[in-house]
């Protein structure tokens, strides 16, 4: 590693720039490089995997929206219109819908639309149970779903993809993130979101579904799939499988916002290698973010106080990996420019 | 202005995701909406105007790179090879090289090089003054430099730019940047960059030419176009009148780094409703361009501690803009799309 990342180094310092003048982009070049042990690197494909899912926990009151919403948000992303739509096709991503957990009827064949991405049909079940009463899977559940999110990430490199990014979609998710995040040491206030839309009287009443879930499950603070099978749901449990199952794979995978990221610290604390192959793409707005970012060391690439999920900071956040990476390999050098080189490390010129 | 701010407020609130869960896209997207007097607003060709030019100040041993690396760095551009040419590429702008102020012979017609993007050869004079000693141009130099400027923002507007962005290119120009915003009154010691490639003694050294060159000077602190006169140069009065050119042309100008907006404090002063259609970036990592931007009233967009110039931030900034605008052309509304709305302004689906 020590020796990919030496050359990456080299590699950016004899390019027609001040060193180091390119910045983040620089470091997140190395980190590709790392990933992908080539230098430099090449990102020659992207692929966006947003995770749809629904939470029984939805049914105590913790959101303004409907569970029907997220269905009809994966029709939405099917048909071109959501906002993840606008953003991948603005950034060069391709979109890879996955159904981990939606609640009623098996979505319809055709589902009357010409659908504008791929949709896998990976339900493990129809919505997760109520974890303020009950697990949110079984056992069983929880380690297909796992295997299923493994899958999908071999999926990812057979289809050619160098870099992954993962969104979500499903009414209750800030819960579940919250409650699985409470149950793996953090403080719930500090990751039960404010949010202005919600009231005091709700804000109070999802810190209490969320502690009293956390309470009812009693599962080891450091035990990712215990927790994912009590507090989580498939969706979450998949995004975490898709994210171990990355590992040696040579692929990036740009983490979205509040419950990918949650999802991502279960993935962590399976294996605390993950963040060898994890950008944070964004910051997003709500509150639980940062303090789990700051956990597993993890420095957002862009904060634009986003918090649509869908994958919609990620593709922002993984588009300036991908700048990095462009310059590494289409800047010329000193000697190809004949430019002088001041030898310096740090100056303008 | 007020109906134009509403109706795109309203037409995004329409959209198919939470209210302002898009963030500052929705704000980017909002204040392109007046500037194109358009709702929703539509970006159609981005072009980033890269402004080359030398600095008689270079004498004075302010910079670790020799003066002919301007040159080098011009035919760089030409041929593809330069940092700008790389990040412009892959957020989908257009480059346009303008030679305002190189010194040395003119460039010859073909440069020995097919070029990657149009170069206008606009130069006023073969580098300015050294302003320790002298007035960097003469009045009528000055004012041709602001009327060429605003000439191209003519050019701009006759091309189809919905969007346009400035770059810069020249040893000297951060001792340039920090002379004239020294000169309108900001302390020597903040716009002075440190950097760490430039040892104290040089940063003292830097910091004395632009303390001296500003006594030698004795300019009003609210004069623009005398400020670019003594203390400026060819290049930065450009960009000064490049900015002023695109009053009532609808047309958007995102910012680069520190002398990018020194040069557009510069237009500031001579009218301050350009902020009206100014973007700010990128927050570089020179020690001088935030106090400039707080005294503008301008949020950076993205801040990647990168500091190359030649437009590299601002391509990346002016992206965010143009993904706003996106979204809110392409997304589906609550309405078409089947989905219900919470009608609550600020709450997680």
């Amino acid at each position: 590693m020590e020796n990919i990342k030496t050359a990456m180094e080299n590699h950016l310092n004899n390019l027609t720039k001040p060193r180091g003048s390119l910045g983040n982009l620089e470091d997140y070049c190395v980190k590709m490089a790392e990933i992908q042990k080539r230098v430099p690197p090449q990102i020659e494909k992207k692929g966006i995997y947003v995770f749809a899912g629904d939470h029984g926990v939805a049914a105590e009151g913790v959101s303004l929206y409907p569970q029907e919403v997220t269905r009809q948000m994966v029709l939405n992303i099917l048909a071109g219109g959501a906002g993840i739509n606008a953003l991948a096709g603005g950034t060069g991503w391709d979109i890879i819908l996955v159904d981990a957990g939606v609640s009623g009827d098996d979505f319809p064949p055709d589902n009357g639309i010409k659908p504008r991405c791929p949709f896998l049909r990976e339900r493990i079940r129809g919505g997760s149970g109520n974890i303020l009463k009950e697990a949110a899977m079984d056992a069983e559940e929880t380690r297909r779903a796992l295997d299923r999110g493994k899958a999908l990430a071999q999926d990812a490199a057979d289809q050619g993809f160098n870099m992954t990014a993962m969104g979500d979609l499903g009414i209750g998710n800030t819960t579940i993130a919250a409650a699985v995040l409470a149950a793996a040491g953090f403080n719930a206030g500090d990751v039960v979101d404010r949010g202005t839309g919600i009231n005091s009287a709700m804000l109070e009443n999802k810190r209490r579904v969320v502690e009293e879930a956390v309470n009812r499950a009693r599962v080891p603070q450091t035990s990712g799939e215990a927790i994912l099978r009590e507090l989580g749901s498939p969706d979450f449990a998949m995004m975490a499988g898709f994210i171990l199952g990355l590992e040696g794979k040579g692929i990036a995978c740009v983490l979205d916002g509040f419950p990918v990221t949650a999802a991502a610290f279960m993935a962590y604390l399976i294996n605390p290698k993950v963040n060898e192959w994890l950008f944070a793409g964004h910051l997003s707005k709500v509150a639980g973010h940062r303090p789990v970012l700051d956990r597993m060391g993890l420095e957002p690439i862009v904060s634009l106080n986003m918090r649509l999920g869908e994958g919609t900071g990620a593709v922002i956040g993984g588009l300036m990996v991908e700048l990095g990476v462009k310059a590494a390999r289409e800047m010329a050098s000193f000697a190809d420019a004949h430019v002088t080189d001041s030898g310096a490390s740090e100056e303008k010129y």
